[in-house]
């Protein structure tokens, strides 16, 4: 496959089937039709439902009321199977990144709402002498997610009150037994984004990518079951396995181009996909009311 | 001002002032209404204007023929003052890069027929034990763009014809003396683009940033006249001066933000902004027919 395919499938839905959902005025994510009347039926009022949208909010007007409320208004549609089992982490729900938090929402249930979710990649590479490597973990067969595919060495899901290099800090340990004066060397080298439809509903995720360089002395150890292997890949390997469908977890293949491009593997006199890569490994989210800024 | 002010200003634009540009089917740029109306008085048919849009070709189907067509055909409205003289320096033009080449047109009238321009900027930096520190040019007093206005170190357009690393050797002899064994190790690192309304028409560029890590020993010389110094400045004073509305030429704000974003200058910690600039750094052409892939 083409690596536009991967940034394609990525940026799929069919925005008919969703509705947008606003709180305190602000858009903040979409909801399927389905999840939307249900919620009509709830007692309470949280979830002001009309036909072509979803306010949130009524009684609860401060961001913890916010989450109490939608927490016990979303119950009854865990009970009945609509939507996925609380995994008891809260993620911050947002208009936009380094905006107000609104409310707290459980992880299982951000894309029911739709609403936008960040994490953090860490690239892990090592620059030998014949050339750059780059650590590449296998997810355990036992993973919800992704089991047995590849990702990136450490990635995690961004939880509320966390600062993304604590966050950064926090899964090097995690999943690579990196200590902090190791894993505080990641640096910050931008992010991707895409907006994509799943059975569970919509997901216009962030991921802010890290650059971690490593000697060759450092072997990533993993600590919390999540990663079988690591391996350290001649970064021609791992683009030549972007080009199998199924090889990666499917948003790993972004961090990977996003690295390519930034660490000139991949030139834009020999990728004539080049321009269409690095301007659509950062897609803005689909808007009910489009402008530029809603970056 | 604000870092996302560079980025707004150079994504301002009034479509309704303008008509889309087609070839062989392919949209291409965007003309204003009175340059079309001009050219449909034109004999010979090689601009084909309605009243929603402008189609070029005609007889001349070739890159060739249309070519030189479409000189010929724009040199009553240069006689006439409506758009500027040639500078003798031939674009591409293409709808999107990595594609076939449609025609050549004078470099003066990109931004009259609102078509994709295509460049190469490099970042020349050095790491000095006090810090990252980025070389700036002071543009020439004598220039027609943006006299005495701040600059990356090297800076060019993609004429037809030449490699965008062919491109920057050339540019990286002409303007700061840098032999090709030295420029050589410029390493491309992504791009930034926007597309903005100015006097001329509109300009939807993309510029090709090249990161070129250099020792302390080795100093920018130029040798065309463009530039009239070249100070080595820590990357923080750098940034303080992007505060200034006018210090830089008006497109390097945004390779500058992607370098800092890039390098961990700036931190999606720290930096409110970051996402809105990481993601506002890559805006797609305004289409007549949008569509993601356009990019």
């Amino acid at each position: 496959m083409l690596y536009m395919d991967h940034i394609d499938a990525l940026n799929t839905h069919d925005m008919s089937g969703f509705r947008p959902v606003f709180v305190a005025g602000r858009e903040i994510g979409w909801m399927r039709h389905g999840v939307a009347e249900r919620l009509a039926l709830i007692p309470g009022g949280v979830f002001e439902v009309g036909p072509f949208g979803v306010a949130i909010g009524g009684a609860a007007a401060s961001p913890d009321a916010r989450t109490a409320a939608v927490a016990a208004a979303l119950s009854p549609l865990i009970d009945e199977g609509l939507i996925p089992p609380r995994r008891g982490e809260l993620y911050p729900v947002v208009e936009r990144w380094g905006e107000p938090v609104l409310f707290a929402l459980d992880r299982a249930h951000v894309a029911a709402l739709g609403v936008r979710a960040f994490g953090v990649h860490i690239n892990g590479f090592v620059r030998r002498p014949d050339g750059l490597h780059m650590w590449i973990a296998r997810r355990a067969d036992d993973r919800t997610v992704a089991p047995g595919r590849l990702d990136n060495m450490v990635a995690g899901g961004q939880a509320v009150g966390l600062g993304l290099m604590e966050n950064v800090l926090k899964e090097c340990a995690e999943e690579a037994g990196l200590t902090p004066d190791v894993a505080g060397g990641a640096r910050p080298a931008g992010l991707v984004s895409y907006c994509v439809e799943t059975a569970l509903g919509l997901k216009p995720d962030t991921l802010f990518v890290f650059d971690l360089e490593l000697p060759e002395s450092i072997v990533p150890d993993n600590q919390d079951g999540e990663i079988q292997a690591f391996m350290l890949w001649p970064i021609e390997r791992v683009l030549e396995t972007l080009r199998e469908p199924d090889a990666f977890k499917f948003n790993v293949p972004h961090v990977i181009l996003d690295f390519a491009v930034r660490h000139g593997v991949l030139t834009p006199d020999d990728t004539p996909e080049y321009a269409r890569i690095a301007t659509g490994l950062r897609r803005v989210p689909v808007c009910f009311h489009p402008s530029p800024e809603r970056a």
